[in-house]
């Protein structure tokens, strides 16, 4: 019922993409076939029964069967040990966090396709930085070029997205690491859609980051660290924040009474003495260039 | 500071689209060049004080300034009465719900551009219906005759987004509300990006649908009506809900002790009478190709 089969990526895109499915575990699970009709979807249920799966009732609702490290095309990457939490069940219903009842489905409409159309491969660059170190001016600057060269990308900013999908966030610790967490899954969305998705957010702490690289293949969450001092950022000041801050009018302000977690092992670093936001997008650019991203 | 422009689009996209942004409110405000530099940002903000714009701080947090109806060039599209709350502020910090010390970010690289790369027009396509009504299904279709066509469509499924992005949801009152919002919310950020997203949620109550729907503009949300009779879906019952429903074992499911609320005013209404999904998801591609959104 699996299919299990080797992702075969050109150019110098991560080794660790060549990665082959899990097999299938021990509890019995079910894939959708590629085109799913009314008349397959009986049929598939009746397999699942077949395979001795389980259904549990927890609390009124329909509980989990197994799980699989193969879902769809940019899932199937996904099996490195880093996405525990992404494994889907194929036409089987599912408990994930809070929710219950959760059938996988499937299209037969996959990532190659997408990137094939693009001639680009989907991936997440991930601006992390001081505010007024520069993220949001060199993600422009990048997009722009990325424009021009006739390749699709998006940004998001993570003040943008306060104004519409985190809406209902504030700045509390916990609003501002599940703030992180959706424009990560977000993230993973275009970059599933064949997509080149910049993400821009201070992203203070290691832990969100390192949240969000790890529902990405390897690879594929490229982390560019703005490695510009506090100084710099605390005389640039283009919101007046800083200033705020230091009045204690803000409190928790990344830098100034709240921790910046400098990456370890990010993919870019790019330092305010390191040229205009266009030549630091060229660094970027010339990345996403080698490592075989700006090709299908 | 502010440019205000027509905005002109090829085809027969829906006349409200032809729409000139509304002019500085009252509340000066700045917008960003098209190339943000450090040194512009610093100037940006002289210019905000200049215009006596104000800066409270509520709770230690920055308060908001005027809106405008102007922002991206999606949003610029927006000013119909139906999008209020995703007026953005240039340049200038704002309260948006939750969240407080919020600058919008604007690139030059807006839509226009992307639509031309991708010779499309980006939209959303919610489909709406009972489960076992076939919504998934038709998705799937639609996005495998788009991609033939080498557009860009790209499915947000109300069950597989539970899996990621709103795994924290359950399926109570609100977290229902939550779940459709988070997803339209999504589905207009693809649509910015130009890509033709297929949403496919039961989303049963037509206030969580209206909303969607606000936050784009008119014409782009294109909502299609799986008209299926309980009967038949119940007779499908594919992932065998309906019957564990009936037995009392799911509470609140839709079609059974919680209503379902038909569209009064969708764009595409698909019975289940009307034809096998590809047949169903021709009829979507028709009116796509009716309204222009198969060219940039």
């Amino acid at each position: 019922m699996v299919s299990i089969g080797r992702i075969s990526l050109p150019g110098s895109v991560p080794p660790s993409l060549h990665h082959q499915c899990s097999p299938p575990s021990a509890i019995g699970f079910a894939r959708f076939p590629d085109r799913i009709s009314f008349r397959s979807s009986v049929v598939l249920r009746d397999e699942v029964e077949k395979k001795g799966s389980r259904v549990v009732i927890v609390n009124g609702k329909v509980d989990g069967l197994g799980k699989s490290e193969c879902e769809t095309e940019f899932d199937t990457a996904l099996g490195n040990g880093r996405a525990g939490n992404s494994g889907k069940n194929h036409g089987v219903l599912s408990t994930v966090g809070n929710s219950t009842n959760i059938k996988w489905h499937e299209c037969s409409v996959g990532k190659n396709e997408k990137q094939s159309l693009l001639k680009q491969k989907g991936c997440v660059i991930w601006f992390t930085g001081l505010s007024g170190s520069g993220k949001s001016t060199v993600a422009c600057a990048l997009s722009q070029s990325l424009c021009k060269m006739g390749k699709l990308a998006y940004i998001l900013d993570g003040d943008n997205v306060r104004h519409g999908l985190n809406r209902d966030l504030g700045f509390k610790a916990e609003d501002r690491a599940e703030n992180i967490r959706r424009v990560g899954e977000v993230a993973k969305l275009f970059a599933d859609a064949g997509v080149i998705c910049i993400a821009s957010l201070i992203s203070p702490y290691r832990r969100d980051r390192d949240a969000c690289r790890a529902i990405l293949p390897d690879g594929y969450f490229i982390e560019v660290f703005m490695d510009v001092p506090l100084e710099v950022c605390e005389a640039r000041d283009a919101k007046g924040l800083y200033k705020l801050a230091r009045a204690g009018k803000i409190k928790g302000f990344t830098g100034i009474d709240d921790p910046y977690e400098v990456p370890l092992n990010c993919e870019i670093v790019l330092k305010h003495t390191g040229g205009s936001p266009s030549e630091m997008a060229e660094k970027v650019l010339n990345y996403l260039e080698q490592k075989g991203f700006l090709q299908a």
